[in-house]
């Protein structure tokens, strides 16, 4: 493989998936951080990794709200990729099976603070 | 919904599909820590959660890898779920996608940490 | 042993010794996130397990504070179970020494987030 | 209060009630690491802080191996603190009930690596 | 050595270097929640080790901040040794590297977070 | 900045000052696992982030020792990334400085785990 040298436009097409304000509120963010977090950041996640075939972005939402719940470390972030999923096509009920295995996994406190955003995200959200 | 009030069989039926030899193992091995402990912990785990309707297992098995490669603070338990996950139709293409997901949601040494752990599945695993 | 079918209400019976107001508040929560929630979350964490004999309710909060205070991910749940172990005989000096013990087993921020959540607790609590 | 100039002595003593084998070999690693280690690392884990009035050191070894098995990071600091638990009036009865909380508030991968070390500490212990 | 038996006078020394305003404040602080809390936590956190010498404090800043951000779970403190950082001669361009890094290390998630409050301390900070 | 298109060469430049033999190693390793592995993962971490300038590589090592200390899950690339940092400059006396200073970030039992990493490291290095 040769991995893209601009990577930002596609990250960005990714995160418009994602959620569709997403990338004019992601990039402003990171640009007024430093001048190369957005395309090395985003390059990576979204560019390099999230956007690769072999899993579809659909499942791959899924596995990223299981890692965030079960680190229990970024509930902003946890919120934000149970929207995403939920645009992308998972159910709520499915966001609800996700994390009550995150209670096996990881424990009844990350479940919890995983409800927490869930609750937040249901609401904003067309399909809950 | 009223839970199992004896759900050991249940949870043995489904650690079963996850490997086949592994009920015998795992009960004796909890057997020989406590007199409960295969009840509760394989009854919430397997009975009440794992065995849900709403995600079917072979999803549930790419989520539990996830997690437990983000958390990386049980290699052993994730060797055994890669091999779960292969056992139920995961592909040795998605787990290479899964790992490296993990570098973005939980940093490279995790990713690293989980490609040791896939290795060894891979050896002794059928699909590889 | 054969664990309980309907474990809900045994469960509310051991919130409401952790906090009187709790089992009606908790269970809208969980309600309000997924039906099964309340019977598979707090059946497994208070029926199947914290109402245990061997060790009793006073301790087992001790032990509950120490946990969520090492991990440090659950910041209301720590308050919530602080306040919790006062409510069943833990004194303020208890609390006191196991934040202390929490600096040297998980480092000194994991000690400084449980002093804030700590202070909250002792401002609604009737022994502080 | 006023802390104490040359701590280790009582560090020692503190550790040779967690076990009688222990100060001669915990001093011995720490000084092949560095000069100060054993006098800063003992004297506030130790001195400061596990010698304090306020909980016995029966209760504090109980928490210790809590936050532990929580923590999920120090496989052999827990097998070491279950063997002092054990060696200071904890009953195995007691580990096997602090290891199955710890699944409710840490999740069942904690919980099974720190039944692996318990299994280690009973195999040696007198009480086991 | 022979380590201070009243070491919180120096704790505050070094704590008046990270940032003018703290010592006041995170001695009443720790006050309001323990007597002892101060000399045993300051004490051992700023005087036995981070004012040993071995390492500069501007350095030991830049470790501290790495360490706090790829733990990702004390993101108020996370943000005032950003500052201490900064107000020691680390510039804002090397905080940017280091929270880059932490993208390598800990994951993006981590490293986001630590954006969150990076951002806060630029805008009270003289140097951004 | 336009990143690199190729990374994988500049990635095992900065791979071989981190340790002469780590190339051809780290490569056959992540090319067992998968065709991509290599180019993504060492591509991110070390062409588009540790070759950056801003912070030196000795200064990044020191950084990287911390954060893998402080999180406690990555054992063996505790070890490397030690003998790395005195491959780089590090002095013994520094990597001391490190450790003791996560005693207090991480807590005892990450600086007693480190220490256990940096003493093997300390065995094959020529500094020592």
């Amino acid at each position: 493989m040769t991995r893209s040298a601009e990577p930002l436009s596609q990250a960005m097409v990714l995160l418009a998936k994602l959620e569709p304000s997403a990338p004019a509120k992601v990039q402003a963010n990171l640009d007024a951080f430093s001048a190369d977090a957005a395309e090395l950041v985003l390059g990576f996640a979204f560019t390099d990794i999230v956007s690769r075939e072999g899993i579809d972005l659909r499942t791959r939402e899924m596995l990223t709200v299981a890692m965030l719940a079960a680190m229990a470390t970024a509930p902003g972030q946890l919120e934000f990729h149970i929207r995403a999923a939920m645009n992308n096509g998972v159910t709520r009920g499915e966001i609800e099976e996700i994390i009550l295995q995150v209670a096996v996994y990881a424990g009844v406190p990350a479940c919890m603070n995983a409800i927490s955003e869930a609750k937040k995200a249901f609401d904003v959200s067309i399909e809950s």
